[in-house]
């Protein structure tokens, strides 16, 4: 398999971000898959045209289903509302599509776990988008673990502060109804960091968590891109249906204690995805408005000079660094999608799924649901609860 | 009053601290009530012979009881090891003396109301250890709190993370003897987390915990100074009794998130005491690794240049900076005892108790108990059940 | 204007980062004129060949003469080593062309002088490669001077550390031979911080230098890409002929003092371009490595919350950051280039000169021939000299 | 020798700092001499006699000479303003005193050699007050420089930045007066990089410097203290006759390169005292702001963890730690003039000229003498030559 040509439902955000992702694959990794951006599918005309033109789709059209029905199409890449994920993933997989479907993979677990059973029946891959795996710091970081050079893993700690929706004036963009979005902070940042545990620690085995709506309703909104959105601050107000900060602390499998935190209300934190592991013989920090770096301590250090070295991962010893520029040259977000779906197209490559697959998907969505019971509840759930 | 004269029992790590923060009151805030530093306790009669030659006590004394019958000392400083605090306390209230205890000012928080309400019934001034809230960086938290500038407060984070136990064959000090420390982290660490909680935040309504003790056995010590000691590590070995880790979630009486965790198995980390709050108008950050800065953020900052300021807290501006040194001469550790014990003698000057006081101690304390119990019976425990 | 073929001469480091702006331009900045990616041209057949492939040129040339006599072909991208630029600039503005010049425009002074007349002479639009100009936080840095938020410069202080060949093993490569490269460190990377300086600040009136080569003789290489290249440490050595590392101090017209340094012989500095400017009102600092951040301190900030603040310059607020990502979601290296290419296609829209151009680049010659004379007669020396 | 009897001169911002140091070296130090604080001297009776008070004095004098002629002095403290310096050395010499002198020793280079003759010639212990070699991460510095750890020098960069007298209103203080301070930022700020170089590097073969007086004429002054002043903007104006910038480029003996820039225009930063060494198998970075703490980069680390290590030097490794506090636990501005005068008491009790001494403070003299020169002279000037 050399090619492989994409199908793509959703234009906005992510779309950009995954177009950007096939378009420089071939260019900085030629050996890979290569994806070929045959359609885009959106449900504004108008927008998805020039989406289309603008990001490099040789075609596009309105309804899913119409994309899923061209046989040319091999892989279907799904990043549409969270609340569409579902039934788009469903008729793919039975169509025999490959899938890639950007995170949540559902609103629910047992969604989730319905789009899991579809893929594998149907043998097609699958992955989801935890692309912050991707940044080659967060591979030293897994390597580093792996490689057993910090040890016995002993904490993670792990906060995902932003501070989008701090004025209360701030519209009811989707993300904040949880009819579209399932979860507020918790889905959209906690996700996240429950993946890079998964990823880096392992299984959780019990959490008990808390959460708050700050602002209670807000003023609806008339559109939203990205993080921003259009809207009157004397338009009407409506209730907000999802937390704005989600907490929860984890017991991990092998012993190691977990502590989380997200929040859209950080005031002075535009994106901090950040993650702390101590070891027994180390630890390791990171945080993603320095997606670049990695703070790394070895407790064997000489004594005289032990303290955390801030580790800029772009020299060629790091993932994917070579294909880039030369050491120092750092770079951005961007970036972590092309890695992503590097996986993707390597997979293809060797006939193995892809990892982060439907069942990394499902065991966030599993820790997702554990800790809301363990709000509504009030207790400790365990994992094998859910 | 221009004068008070101090008996002190201890004469380890808080004894050397405290003598020198009651050398350097009068040195540096001449204008406060000067303390005379008369009688040092201890029991090794060789080991306090030297530390009141070396501190600069007029005396020394090997048997509390003694220092309480001197009828010239006015006021008592107990540092002695944790399980000591309560019966001296008691004793010195009784005997009519000003008191400062230690944190944490006993090992249950039914012994530390016994201790509040004999200060209390005697009408001395007391006081209690919580050292951290006298960096200036700490103070200057406190007064953009007070003064609104951060806005409604959303969340306050705190950590308090050291490594001085990571290695197994660390032996087995008091501070991881439940009979003498009471606690591990909890106490020790977590202890400073909540005081500071109270100081800038305010009351909590309920906690969940969860800790753990990682090295379940360590080789017996020999003997043990500040944070060090001395001993083989094919000592036999013995249980260790106390956390090594402790986690807790809190809700804030009015409504703010709290996550607090200690552990003394982060390596790479010697003494970060950290934390950070989020309000409606903006945040603040600290770290005691780095005790001279406050880092800043204002939501209302022009918008092209928005982003936390790292402040130097040596500025005219700052609290007790002026009689140190210039802006951007720092100070250290043992500062922060200068300016806690300042207090002391200013409350004193001005016939009113010193903050933090016992009310305090027993406030933090009966948080202690709520997590510990929360940890007990795998539940979100009120402090109101305290 | 609503399109413009380009013809590109180079593929190697700098031919891949342009070629990535020329794709991106189009899907991140819809309204700008859009680049036409026609021909590539390199001597080596299959080298030229497979870059084209890999990224997205229609055809592929192995000699210059060809690419500037395809009529279509209407602007030129000189990415070549620098003793090729004059040749090919030349060229190229005798066939109208409008050309895009890597730094160093020249190997000296004069022949610079001869390509500005050149293309002033032809009447085409012109630009030289100063892609640092284009991070976001320097658009900031030159807002805030722009707009006296600074006030009145006093200082500018700037480095550019790399370490690259510190090990006296590392081969000869092209980059460490005056034919071909003109000068070492000076040329290389002293050159984007004396164009840094003059945008951010001025025109200098003098300058002292000194410089060293700290390893006299290395292993010739066998290939270079990049910063990188491979060799035997085995192989015969010859004699490095640029400077390893070049400081000079400077005198703006303006009465600002400069500081200038450039050298590969830092350890630990993969990329430090780095620069600080002090002014009477506030000061700014930058550091590549951490290109989506600027320092920037006032000295009206109120009182007790004085410090450098640390902006992230992702906001909405800022150049170029609205057709990415949303706010803390950062920029690469790369991103650069997409930005300083953009400023050609937007010069060419609105029909004028792009900035920098090769007055910049000639304004950049004459401070480094000004430095390097400086050197050789051991004296300051005037910019009036040049 | 057990305890040495001190007589001091100067009460002011110096007096303070030192009269700290001698309290608290017999508490932290107790192996060393002890210093016995017998005179403080100053012109003004009230000041310098509750100075006496507040410090711990035993008696205080007015005038110089009474102090020296007590014969139970037997060591000579000089912090009054440099222009007293050397007259009160030379008598204090004669008087066959030991002798420790603030920084710079004298005004001009001839004045400093004269004091380091006589001192020689009376046989007695000399020190000089470069206090910032004694801050522990420096010594860590020195001691990886010493060891080898950092190879062969290549580049020393340091700055001195402050921002007090950026205000063109700050009253025209003793600092800004060439008469009394001999020179501005050169002297004070410089003085102290020009040391550190000395002591970390080694010995320069020749110098080139630019300077520049921002603010020409300042509003006279009514006091000062540390770097703060009482003064009225409407006071008359006089002229400021000292620099307020200062840079210099230097080749060393051993052929590292240079790079020094002392300026009291750098808004945003109080005390920025800072420096960098590269050599060949590493580099180390500092900033007195943040004085507990070494960067420290080896070029033989891991490939994949490279990165400069934030050091915290306040481990048991690492100089003067043990006496304080326990790891993690800082110290500050104040305790740099502690292990400063600890040199000197041991050089007491070991029987040798303390380090720094007068030949240091006449090295230091003699560069800032060779940078004046080249200022004035507009042209390289060897250290031999002065």
């Amino acid at each position: 398999m050399k090619k492989v040509k994409v199908g793509m439902v959703g234009y906005k955000f992510m779309g950009k971000a995954h177009s950007q992702a096939y378009r420089d694959i071939p260019m900085f990794f030629p050996d890979a898959v290569k994806p070929v951006m045959k359609t885009i599918c959106g449900r504004d005309r108008d927008g998805v045209s020039q989406a289309a033109d603008q990001f490099g789709w040789e075609a596009h059209v309105t309804d899913w289903r119409e994309l899923l029905a061209d046989p040319e199409i091999e892989l279907v890449d799904i990043n549409a509302p969270s609340n569409a994920h579902k039934e788009i993933a469903l008729a793919a997989a039975k169509a025999g599509k490959h899938i890639f479907c950007e995170k949540p993979l559902a609103l629910t677990l047992e969604d989730s776990r319905e789009m899991l059973k579809a893929v594998e029946e149907a043998g097609v891959k699958h992955m989801v988008g935890f692309n912050y795996r991707f940044a080659p710091a967060v591979q030293l970081a897994k390597k580093l673990v792996s490689e057993g050079r910090l040890g016995r893993i002993h904490h993670f700690r792990a906060w995902f502060l932003q501070d989008w929706i701090v004025d209360p004036d701030f519209p009811l963009v989707w993300r904040l109804q949880k009819e579209i979005a399932g979860s507020g902070s918790h889905g959209d940042l906690g996700a996240h960091l429950i993946d890079l545990a998964h990823f880096l620690v392992g299984e959780m085995e019990e959490v008990i968590g808390m959460s708050e709506t700050f602002v209670k309703e807000r003023p609806t909104a008339d559109s939203m891109t990205g993080l921003s959105a259009k809207g009157s601050k004397d338009a009407p107000k409506a209730p907000v249906t999802v937390d704005d900060a989600t907490l929860f602390l984890a017991r991990f499998a092998d012993g190691a204690l977990g502590s989380f935190e997200a929040t859209r209300f950080a005031p002075g934190h535009r994106c901090t995805n950040a993650f702390e592991i101590n070891g027994s013989k180390g630890s390791v920090k990171f945080d993603f408005e320095r997606m670049n770096e990695l703070e790394v301590y070895f407790t064997d250090d000489a004594e005289d000079v032990q303290g955390f070295r801030r580790v800029l991962a772009t020299d060629p010893a790091h993932a994917y660094s070579e294909a880039w520029w030369p050491p120092g040259h750092t770079i951005g977000y961007g970036q972590t999608f092309t890695h992503e779906l590097l996986e993707f197209m390597r997979a293809l490559g060797e006939d193995r799924q892809p990892v982060p697959n439907f069942r990394d998907g499902v065991q966030c969505q599993a820790v997702l649901a554990a800790v809301e019971r363990s709000i509504d509840e009030r207790r400790w759930v365990k994992l094998t609860e859910m």
